[in-house]
């Protein structure tokens, strides 16, 4: 019987050894599609929540037939509506594009209080040095500003310009919350949003969105520098036939900012 | 003793189903580094062979110092030096940029005779269909054209324009091998090359490079579409400091194609 315990130790030891060496996943970001592809209404689910979280507990993305905003903290996540309302998203719903990671923050700073998304982003600019990776952020502090969500469209899906004229937008006023989102370099132009890309979810899970304005307060911020990057290219017709070889900064440009 | 042949039987058995299933790299490319980092001269080492080997038995790359062409082929990798020599390349060399996938082949098609690098487009623009993936591609067959090969470079790197004004020409005629690389589409520029970026390495082992001009005779086509892309970015100065938000496209063009 002894020999048969050292060899159930054995064989727990090395199962485990095996799965942690394999799901090594350090300074990684796991995508779904491409954000040219949103651009040009590329909006069917290509992966569940499910199979979602087997990549990340933290990270921003949308829905199927672009419904809502996702917002994943800490291993919640969550769909902000475009009625303003937040719910937790089932394991079935699927999205057409995503960013997800584990997030372990390298690097903490506070941040002076700013009242517009343009010194926001330039206190963030002045955080992250290195310009030539992606970086995952999160900051914790109070909020004022506003969001947007897009109401879920049906096919036959209208481009992302056309479907952000439906979209309801969320003032939101010294709301104490986080900002989850991404910064990436110019070179990943046509694959993700250039630049800051940021959501926010209140610490009462009462509203959020996609940030199009606004500044925070007593920030603290974290950031990951990501080393590791995985685009999954959906396999179907739309993603096949969507015009993605063009260069759609300007109209990203329009719909990720405006009012 | 019967019950201990069982647990070892379903330990070994369990192992392998994890690993089976961890390895799972459907439709796959791993790229070490971005071609911007590489015109601008990150020509730094990041991954050696053995751990690259671990992503792929099939690709395309350059070694240290741009120190000539890889081509890894069937589980092989090659380096085509700048003398024209081919060799096998031993588990400590590194790489500053690689692409590899384990090849598995999802259509086979016959190419017509083509004499120019421009009717070779042509015939795999004709036979590769959706222009939204990255396609990984090999040909087999008899090819009569121009190669490169760049001699290793030491620091302080020049850029990849300067590096290619030493490059060596091999005329290559009639000659039996297999042509490896990829096609990638536009809204991939920074990252890799656009485009079909082609490497050639002859049935003897004796000679090969990057594909300057040149065609193809009794040429068979095997296509594996991308849908799962990994980037691995370089944790060092130089890629840090390198200017990669730019368009080098024409610079691009300039150094793959022309003699």
């Amino acid at each position: 019987m002894k020999s048969l315990n050292r060899i159930l130790v054995l064989f727990i030891g090395l199962l485990f050894f095996n799965t942690v060496v394999s799901a090594q996943t350090s300074n990684s970001l796991y995508q779904v599609s491409t954000i040219n592809a949103v651009l040009q209404g590329v909006y069917d689910g290509q992966m569940n929540m499910k199979e979602l979280k087997q990549h990340g507990n933290f990270g921003i993305g949308t829905f199927e037939g672009l419904d809502g905003e996702m917002i994943a903290l800490d291993g919640q996540f969550y769909q902000v509506k475009s009625t303003g309302n937040v719910v937790l998203v089932s394991d079935q719903v699927k999205t057409p594009f995503a960013d997800v990671m584990d997030f372990k923050s390298e690097k903490t700073a506070e941040i002076p209080d700013v009242l517009t998304f343009n010194e926001l982003e330039k206190a963030l600019d002045g955080i992250i040095q290195d310009k030539n990776y992606i970086y995952a952020i999160r900051i914790d502090g109070v909020f004022s500003g506003t969001t947007r969500s897009i109401p879920g469209k049906t096919k036959p899906y209208p481009s992302l310009t056309d479907a952000a004229k439906t979209q309801s937008v969320f003032d939101i006023q010294n709301t104490k919350g986080t900002i989850v989102g991404f910064l990436c370099p110019q070179y990943i132009n046509g694959i993700n949003v250039t630049g800051y890309h940021l959501h926010f979810i209140s610490d009462d899970r009462k509203s959020g969105g996609h940030i199009l304005s606004g500044g925070i307060k007593s920030g603290v911020v974290k950031i990951e520098r990501i080393t590791d990057f995985r685009m999954i290219l959906p396999n179907s017709d739309a993603f096949q036939q969507a015009v993605l070889n063009k260069d759609y900064s300007k109209e990203l440009n329009g719909v990720e900012k405006s009012k």
